[in-house]
């Protein structure tokens, strides 16, 4: 195989090989193996996943999930490993911060991309981008624990399972802490989640402000997760009675939440409608050609 | 600041971005925390280090160590947290692939490389990249542990200290054998190594050829490390009863080993006169801009 352009960003520290194939003729149907080359860390480019940026119209697979005339582009996620992903809430800000850079997409406007889990609107203003991710479910209480320490958690399902649980007064979110260096996933109760689970650590650090660690299922501590920030705030507003559809203090209106990850900050809004959305930084690090 | 060039690539799989400064326009003195952002793993493009191509005649720093009649090109080798480092074997056959590469030396020719441990010789033979890694010094037998297994090892200097450990009959070198997951540092004799060690673990395969796994110290377990590999060879030449000088068996000859790392397969060369050379691939993988 020849060359064939890559740029390479990230949300937060979630990082992604980006492989622009407009017309979908140059990699197809992508080879799962490609993509695992490309995110080997040090044979490879290195990354969390690739997005492939092709258009609704010149992919089969992508127009089961979006409606071509809705939404020209479409984001073609696939894991370091190869495999399918619907969805990512970091690597579709860095999508959208490229098909503007790239002037792909007429600036100023709201951005509909298209995913496996249909088309998601991205709205860019200066270096924050928001995404809607969705609506929370809630359900219900659970338990995590790090080797001899255990604490209550919120389970909120945001297309994947979380278990949110909040550190006590004095407790420290560092390695040095109860929550320890995150190298074993928490032990958590195997009957509410049968297929795993992403566990967050939340610490306070002011009103509508907290700091979260994460360990993904399958993946270890990382550097952020979307979906695991949304949770936070959904589960954080549980906690102050805050729940924006009025319920708990007779006014509608956003749960905003500042969520600090270990790469980053993203901002959480729970919406009167209940939607949760995303709002955070997206950049394009480097460009360049490979025939990996 | 503005794009500049970069390229990436690796030596079994230790890797590193590559800086194109012909005339030391481009960098100047390279700023550490740009090549920190650089080897960023995520934030960044990701390496084990930089390698600056920069003309000798062009970098008075590198006049302090190589004669630019002798070497016309210097490797301005920095580690992955900005900091200086005098000499990389994996590192320096990916900077002579891409002199080739890019027609800086002229093909079929050994290719003098200005280093700060002074110049280094490289041959390259298609796929086959040798570099005179320099004299061993031999230091005598110590002690490495892994929780509660404990091995003699051979201490071999080669610029930096190695401790070199041979597993026994039946034990696995495997993350689930008595070396284990080397995710802590084995335990050493702190008044042999001051300083710290790299230590090896090694495993017989066959006549001259081992398998290794090396925690490196500061580092931890990584995927290849050259000295590493030279160290375990005299090691094993040693424990062969193979001294190249004659003195055990009567007849001068290098003794020559295969040596498997995680990152792939190393060739190291114990000759007759006292050195070691070190045969291995390189390839640069991607090449782009960037304004990290």
């Amino acid at each position: 195989m020849s060359e064939y352009p890559f740029l390479k960003g990230h949300g937060t520290e979630n990082d992604f090989v980006l492989l622009p194939d407009h017309d979908g003729t140059v990699h197809g149907d992508l080879d799962p193996a490609r993509v695992a080359r490309l995110c080997d860390r040090r044979a490879g480019i290195g990354g969390d996943g690739v997005l492939r940026v092709v258009r609704t119209e010149a992919y089969a697979a992508a127009r089961e999930h979006a409606d071509p005339r809705e939404a020209e582009w479409f984001m073609d996620y696939r894991n370091s490993d190869g495999s399918l992903s619907e969805m990512c809430g970091n690597g579709v800000r860095v999508f959208a911060r490229h098909l503007l850079e790239e002037g792909l997409v007429e600036p100023g406007r709201p951005i509909p991309v298209g995913t496996r889990a249909g088309v998601k609107v991205i709205e860019v203003d200066g270096d924050r981008i928001t995404v809607d991710m969705g609506r929370p479910r809630l359900l219900g209480d659970t338990e995590v624990a790090v080797g001899p320490a255990r604490w209550a958690a919120t389970h909120v399902d945001m297309g994947n399972p979380h278990a949110v649980a909040f550190l006590g007064d004095g407790e420290s979110l560092a390695a040095d802490g109860p929550v320890g260096a995150l190298a074993e996933e928490p032990a958590y109760d195997r009957a509410v989640y049968p297929h795993g689970v992403n566990v967050e650590f939340v610490q306070r650090r002011g009103a509508g402000h907290v700091a979260m660690r994460v360990h993904e299922r399958g993946s270890g501590e990382t550097r952020s997760c979307g979906t695991g920030a949304c949770a936070v705030a959904v589960a954080t507003a549980l906690a102050d009675g805050r729940r924006p559809d009025a319920s708990d203090t007779g006014e509608a209106g956003d749960a905003t939440y500042r969520i600090d990850l270990p790469g980053g900050t993203l901002e959480i809004s729970w919406t009167a409608d209940d939607r949760v959305l995303m709002t955070g930084p997206a950049v394009v690090v480097a460009r360049g050609t490979t025939a990996l």
